[in-house]
């Protein structure tokens, strides 16, 4: 147990702050803390953290090891060998994201790293903290981008070649990973360079444990979600001189598909948003040539995502069949409700009752996607922790948790790794 | 009557296509004239063309006069003195453009002028040729903008910090103007530098010639039009974690507005467009912060138009009050239907039911706005002359008309300026 390994308090919370330097944007408060973050995955200010955290961890006496895909291994030794302990997350954001989404998962996994080394303490196993790339799927549109590839969901030449949305001139991920120099030698396999748990602290990113007062949230599930690609071709004209019925207007179209969306998942009690989309020439009096756009839906079960996406797709079919207007679609990501491991939930349970007390706990699914659903691919046994964030609010600059809520996730997961690490018999 | 005068046959065919190097994009057919146009407003391209339009004009013994603005008068000397007769269209062009809209307009007043020449023939009065500045509003979001500076519409200090919406960096009017080198001394002023009369050649741009199997269109006045400038702004927040009913989406939000302006303008036989969108952060997993987007409204009639536009008003505050989006917006242009002079449209007639004969032509109204719109504004007495547009098809690089309508037109051109100039007593 924990309890008796000295923790230095809110340093996990100084070195958010402190390393949010590298794509600090959006002061949105007046306390230096209250700016937002825009750390692109593959950007330079993703590369100066990347650095830092190699360094960081290398000087705890880490092994790192960078894969193909730039994802980073640091890895803490053990007494014994054996496939680490994971303890992942992200350090990339989105463009007008916050402080606390993904980086507090890496972070606090560094945390653990020097709470051990500050003890002295040597686990019976190997403890990899792992910062996962792309999870975001801002730049490239593609989430939980890299741990997919480990997890052997994607293959590495299809996301080598996936180019940037967010780049005046898109680049694709291997031209990022190779201008930033993370494009690693060590597998992206997690046959070959695997994991024997995985365990991730992450903001909740919603409103429930505000609203249920919960410090801690024990996540049992994440929903299944699927981005579908859509390309739709019309005749660009003068808006001036066309009349509305001789018209192929593919931005009314993508407005129609957009409400269409919106009202196929709320039926569904799933979630459905268009919120991606390019219009080409995008000037005041030319019907557009081409509407562009990317739809993101979710449901908390598979079966109800396969009804939003069939739904979806007839109602994109049906829109443009009195038009003239070209339909493609292609979905470009998908993944199935993640279920977690019941012996990791069991632990992270065991932990957060302790420390924060059972009644101040909550099971819950998350909304959204996480690395941890990556590991659940690759039947790594995998549990997730979430604190509380501010009004629900997440993707955008005034995301909130507080230093207390930090902290008590912080110590959750310390004792989860701690207590996992000392039940492990191999 | 033109009849006395020589003319080269297709040299104004051959004019447009070689000075289209100036812009010259979009291939769409196996001819080199089969290439579409991006000649954005006081762009790179535009100053080459411009270049050449003032040396070769000032080579015919013109004098040439840049005004504030940038509109470029090219005046050839007439045997007496006093108020050009004016032919003027402009010279830039729509990103995804084609060769005709505007371009024909000018380059047949060069033609005039060069007839003249040829012929040795000097008009009773100075005929100057004009380049009226970014009549599109492709690149700053107002057309036919500098001709509304000289009516005396727009003022010339609100016109110059109008900026660009094609830039990845956006410039004003007047930086533009400046890294040109055409801001210009000449009054932007239809007093201190008028003009006794205004005609135009101008593509049609719309289907109904080709239906009608007409050669000219006698162009007895255009539509009324307005452009408003809308911005909503929502809530960045996560498409995976926030409930359908804790959004306030602006991109929802502006696809209903986007389906109102259709269903309005149709419903008041108007036409309404949206075309031109932004939406930011524009990452998948990020409901938009805020959708800024521009309305385009048509109508014959200015009751007609102001029907229209008052029911956009209020569809747009009825769609935006059972949510938190917040709604602002404002005319960013407005046009009333302009009315064209009768004894100009009469002579144009004359001369068309000489050239084609009278059963080839056809009264008819233009769908576009035109600086002939502004020349009307300034009481300038104005006329027009369509030739036909392959499949109605204009602001896209494969819009078309065959060198024997530009020929019909020109001449119908020609005619035109040597009978107003014949007619005119001072
Ligand atoms: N946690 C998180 O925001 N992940 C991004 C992937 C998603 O869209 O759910
Ligand atoms: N002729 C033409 O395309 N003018 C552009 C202004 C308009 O939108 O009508």
């Amino acid at each position: 147990m924990t309890t008796s390994l000295r923790t230095v308090p809110n340093r996990l919370s100084k070195t958010i702050h402190q390393t949010s330097k590298w794509g600090a944007k959006y002061k949105w408060g007046p306390q230096e803390t209250e700016t937002g973050m825009c750390r692109l995955s593959l950007s330079q200010e993703d590369k100066n953290v990347r650095d830092w955290f190699v360094k960081e961890t290398k000087s705890l006496g880490c092994e790192v090891k960078i894969d193909q895909i730039g994802n980073i291994f640091a890895i803490y030794p053990g007494q014994k060998k054996g496939p680490p302990t994971g303890i992942g997350s992200h350090l990339d954001t989105q463009p007008t994201g916050g402080r606390y989404d993904g980086v507090l998962g890496v972070l606090a996994g560094l945390e653990v790293l020097r709470t051990f080394r500050d003890n002295n303490y040597t686990p019976q196993y190997p403890v990899a903290v792992v910062n996962w790339t792309n999870e975001e799927g801002a730049r490239f549109p593609k989430s939980i981008m890299a741990s997919s590839v480990w997890a052997g969901v994607s293959s590495l030449k299809d996301i080598y070649a996936i180019k940037s949305i967010t780049d005046e001139k898109p680049v694709t991920v291997l031209e990022a990973l190779e201008s930033i120099s993370y494009k690693g030698k060590t597998q992206a396999n997690c046959n070959e360079n695997p994991l024997k748990a995985h365990f991730e602290l992450h903001i909740e990113q919603g409103p429930i444990l505000e609203k249920e007062t919960k410090k801690i949230g024990v996540v049992t599930s994440a929903q299944a979600y699927s981005w579908i690609g859509v390309n739709l071709k019309g005749r660009a004209q003068h808006t001036g001189t066309t009349p509305m019925d001789m018209r192929a207007d593919p931005f009314l179209t993508a407005a129609k598909m957009t409400m269409a969306v919106n009202e196929i998942a709320e039926r569904h009690l799933g979630l459905g948003s268009v919120a991606e989309l390019h219009i080409s020439p995008n000037v005041v009096n030319v019907i557009p040539k081409t509407a562009e756009f990317i739809i993101d839906i979710r449901h908390a079960t598979d079966v109800g995502l396969e009804n939003i996406e069939n739904d979806i797709k007839r109602a994109l079919e049906n829109i443009v069949s009195d038009t003239e207007v070209i339909l493609e679609f292609k979905r470009l990501f998908h993944n199935d409700a993640a279920h977690f491991d019941k012996s990791c939930i069991d632990i992270v349970q065991e932990s957060a009752s302790m420390i924060v007390g059972e009644n101040k706990t909550i099971k819950m699914l998350s909304g959204a996607g996480h690395d941890s659903c990556s590991t659940t691919n690759a039947n790594v046994p995998t549990a997730m922790i979430f604190i509380p964030s501010k009004g629900g609010i997440s993707h955008n600059p005034t995301e909130y948790s507080s230093p207390e809520e930090i902290e008590n996730g912080f110590k959750v997961l310390l004792n989860t790794i701690i207590t996992y690490d000392a039940r492990r018999t191999m």
